[in-house]
């Protein structure tokens, strides 16, 4: 699978802690739950992470560490965020970085920290401690397939996604994996991401094509419309290809640039159909808004409607719930102009039935969905990937977690 | 049941239509979902509607018809909103109006329009007409509670209740009743609510007391986030008590306007209880707010976050739910000082965990729970009235409406 090949100096393990779940037993934990990414050489880093005011220790760790914009190593832990932990839960977090730099054998301040799972538990770090210096043993050990695994939590399925990009001859590899399905309305950062790649790219454009990919994907992404405490993309360019460093202007920049984009929408789209109990992929596409702002506000408010979202999942033709989302957004609307359209049927004509309602069951009843409102005020378009809304969703969110 | 009087000079009819669902046969309709409010007199009236951009047609007309001030009756239907139908659903509104007040024998400008149920799909007339001047014919034929029962639409339980006040040493009645479960945040409004009285009130004080009573009763709810098209409450006062006219400063006025105060917020509290698929009702308090509007923000955010909502379905005390709904819905909020209770136990002090997960699912096992959280970072406060989020709320939802 020449797809899912790791960079070139990027050395990849994973462990099991239990995290989640304590056990008494001493048997083999079920599933890994820690995962360490390790460049063999500094690498250039960039990263984006949430903006929700309550951030987790290790994002806060990281907002410090990314300074630098280099960087070596990434410990991640699914089963546990480490947020709202307090003082103890910073020095856990700088503690895992700590046993894994000390085990590498590289400096602290070179290793990022990322946890995912509940809020408001402290990390089990009795039993993490021996399993972070396993990885740093093991390093190379596992596939990009191993960590993607390690790094879920309710995901079902793990994410990963690569490409090849060709600068000065020689041909690089970017290579993703990323976990989310719940607690998912990134704004400005995104879930879990770590994109590696062998090309050397300048720090500084590093970090425009990281904020510019996760614009056009993971920060036009809704599950829930909740945003998370730890959301964070790390992007490491670590030049083990030996390619001229890239940066805006030079000659395989662009390709590099698309590529980072294609991934990152690409994986972007993996979360929205691993949507906590979805059933269906749904990209809602806002046309004719009088602004920018608008035609966003409003493909947030329809892809974060309830209502909206149990009628998808249900094939139900009710454009009447878009239409009284759009009137309630806030944004200025002409019931006597707007279209809908589900998939390629015209449901809604200048705000009246087309009475399409059987073609547009039809459409609605696909695993991918598009669904299109042209409010004809405008020319501005805006558009938001998520999922439908199922009892699987209450399911997996009303079992205790504690 | 005396609490259970229509006032003084209202008369009441229902009957049925097959408004939701066509029928072949010609059986008798299934349940009644036509309804007449008739004053005897003319009546002062007042009322307030959806702030949604996209409005019902009868909502449009109502709005042209309250300038007055005064009115004679309502016909409500249910089953069907009359929204995004165009001029004919226009027309059919107006219809509806001119049917009963020729049948009536009052002005058409005296009656008032209401419909509720499906967005986008024409009035079935046809069936309608008959049934209308059936309402007139048998005004008086029916008690609140059959009249709270045919305007029902996905819920559960009919709403209603009665107040009595004295004034000038007559005891007056107050009575209303109440419609509503899904496509429930009113802002400025509500779903639908009807308030009579037999007491006199001048005109301008009974609209200033409809808008207080509503800002601290329907106002401050939400079942699913979503503002519907139709929101309207009415408050109609004939006098036929013989009072003297209660307004401002005048004896009794503050005991009509705690009365009717005491009646929007038992009927806000009941849809909450009656939420689709709703197994708890919830009340979301927020205190230590830098400013009222921030309060009532973080109480929305909470109240309308589906993660917080299947969490609370569990019994599930993940009070890092809260946290971060809280940290993301822009409002000024320090971790290192908030806590969280659940019922009458803490479970987050200082944002960290007080490690009491067992007394925390007792409380949330009850069928009503209130979440507190005190921001401890001004004197501000709020309230709002939710519902938990369940399997049920998704089935009610994605079956097809079609």
């Amino acid at each position: 699978m020449p797809r899912l090949k790791t960079p070139k100096g990027f050395l990849l393990s994973t462990a099991g802690a239990d995290i989640k779940e304590p056990r008494r037993d001493i048997k083999e934990p079920e599933r890994d739950d820690l995962a360490l990414i390790l460049s063999e050489e500094e690498a250039n880093v960039a990263a984006t992470f949430t903006t929700n005011k309550i951030k987790g220790e290790p994002v806060k760790l990281n907002i410090r560490r990314i300074r630098r914009g280099t960087g070596r190593a990434v410990v991640i832990n699914s089963g546990n965020a480490n947020v709202c932990t307090g003082r103890n839960g910073a020095g856990d977090a700088l503690e895992m970085s700590s046993i894994a730099a000390r085990a590498l054998g590289i400096p602290e301040e070179t290793v990022f920290v990322c946890s995912t799972g509940i809020i408001g538990v402290r990390l089990p770090m009795g039993r993490m401690r021996p399993r972070i210096k396993k990885l740093a043993r093991d390093a190379g050990g596992a596939t990009l397939m191993d960590a993607a695994r390690a790094i879920m939590t309710t995901d079902r399925f793990p994410k990963l996604a690569t490409r090849t990009v060709t600068a000065g001859g020689k041909k690089g590899t970017i290579a993703a994996i990323c976990k989310g399905a719940g607690m998912i309305e990134p704004k400005m950062a995104t879930m879990l991401c770590f994109i590696m790649t062998d090309l050397a790219v300048q720090k500084g454009s590093l970090k425009r094509v990281l904020k510019e990919a996760v614009g056009k994907s993971f920060n036009r992404l809704t599950v829930d419309g909740c945003t998370s405490t730890s959301d964070t993309v790390i992007i490491m360019a670590n030049g083990a290809l030996g390619n001229t460093e890239l940066k805006e202007g030079s000659r395989g920049f662009l390709a590099f640039k698309h590529a980072v984009e294609d991934i990152t929408l690409k994986l972007a789209r993996m979360v929205a159909r691993d949507g906590e109990g979805a059933t269906k992929a749904v990209q809602v596409v806002i046309k004719g808004a009088r602004t920018a702002a608008e035609a966003e506000r409003a493909a947030r408010a329809v892809a974060n409607s309830n209502l909206v979202k149990t009628a998808l999942y249900g094939a139900d033709p009710n454009w009447g719930r878009l239409m009284a989302q759009l009137g309630g957004s806030g944004i200025e609307i002409d019931a006597e102009k707007t279209d809908i359209y589900f998939g390629p049927v015209k449901v809604a004509r200048n705000g009246l039935s087309t009475g399409k309602n059987k073609e547009a069951r039809r459409a609605l009843n696909k695993n991918d969905v598009t669904v299109t409102i042209d409010l004809k005020l405008g020319r501005h378009t805006a558009s938001v990937l998520t999922c439908d809304l199922t009892e699987d969703y209450v399911r997996v969110n009303s079992e205790y977690t504690t």
